[in-house]
């Protein structure tokens, strides 16, 4: 049993921590986007396309959280977006404790907006909240429409839901239809939004769902 | 320091049991396979694959683990093969006490192969010991040449890495050579196999590769 309370312990302190993170947003009116996926599911392309389409509208920053390396906070950077890198040392997801050392070192007073780009990671990011107000995630087309029945707790955590690399659909046997069912089963609130960041396919309403956010935080 | 000690004690519990899976496996001669890779890279389209390939010529039992369902299993019973589902509830990886219960639950004496199909995650399988006697990691084209920089643990505790997908490489800037560097630097003694399960591509060498790995435990 010691295992478990231990563990219940260390929840409670990372949702006390979440809680005052979302606390220091809401003061600071910036809305936070925590963005979650697979490995490769196109997470920081998603990032530097929509950087590009509103970094003259509106002030971003970006905390980025690898396992390893500072490849992905490097690109932001070159997009003259400030990106705060963290390396979780093997740990799967990252914790509000994360998030507040990275919210400190960003300028919060002169920012509308900071996305979080999670761990490359179905499972454990959807356990640990972080202050966020909004979950997204991410599911490319080559991964198959079969992955909310094995990782369901993303799809029912997440606000909106983008089908990303939708022009892979050409070579897949990935079923827009049934994976949209299957989601709208599991989180019948979700927003799912098809994308392709090569060819701009469903940019024009991911960047509206954003706003419409950015109006509920201010 | 209470929460390391406890997780120290986890780990070692894990190791001991890992090792008795692996002498079981060698008593019975049984080569035995932890595939691994993110959600959606083709884990189980390459063990169909495998399977059509090798069930004339050996005995074959899959142990299939996934936070929830059992679709993955279904498919491989379908092939006229034993397939035992151990869901995870949320855990991202198996360990070695799962392994052993689907063991107890396996013909041992009528098998010679069998495959644990590890959850959909780069992270977390890499740093528990199940008690198999390789690694395999499949990593699709669409994710990216650029994993091994985030998740190095994996590519390096691997004897086996899988480019998968390849017939994807004509819509994607995944470069094999730089890959195959990269991997070869953690891990100057893994395999690299680029494959294509829908073309057949690479299917030979990989039999070949098990192949002669069987021939060590016989």
């Amino acid at each position: 049993m010691m295992k478990v309370t231990v563990l219940q312990n260390i929840m409670n302190a990372n949702d006390q921590l979440a809680a005052e993170n979302l606390k220091l947003l809401d003061k600071y009116k910036i809305l936070s986007i925590n963005i979650m996926s697979s490995p490769g599911a196109g997470k920081t392309t998603l990032l530097l396309e929509t950087i590009k389409r509103l970094k003259d509208k509106m002030r971003i920053a970006v905390i980025e959280a690898d396992i390893a390396s500072s490849i992905d906070a490097d690109k932001i950077n070159r997009e003259g977006v400030p990106a705060i890198q963290i390396n979780t040392g093997g740990q799967c997801h990252i914790d509000a404790n994360m998030v507040k050392s990275a919210l400190d070192r960003l300028p919060l007073k002169d920012l509308d907006l900071i996305f979080v780009e999670n761990v490359g990671n179905l499972i454990c990011p959807a356990d640990f909240k972080i202050g966020t107000h909004k979950n997204v995630m991410l599911l490319s087309v080559p991964e198959g429409h079969d992955k909310p029945y094995k990782y369901p707790l993303i799809f029912t955590t997440s606000e909106a839901v983008i089908i990303s690399k939708m022009d892979y659909l050409p070579l897949s046997d990935f079923d827009v239809k049934v994976f949209k069912e299957v989601v709208t089963g599991l989180n019948p609130g979700a927003r799912i939004l098809p994308m392709s960041a090569r060819s701009g396919e469903g940019m024009e309403d991911w960047i509206m769902w954003l706003e419409a956010q950015l109006k509920q935080v201010n």
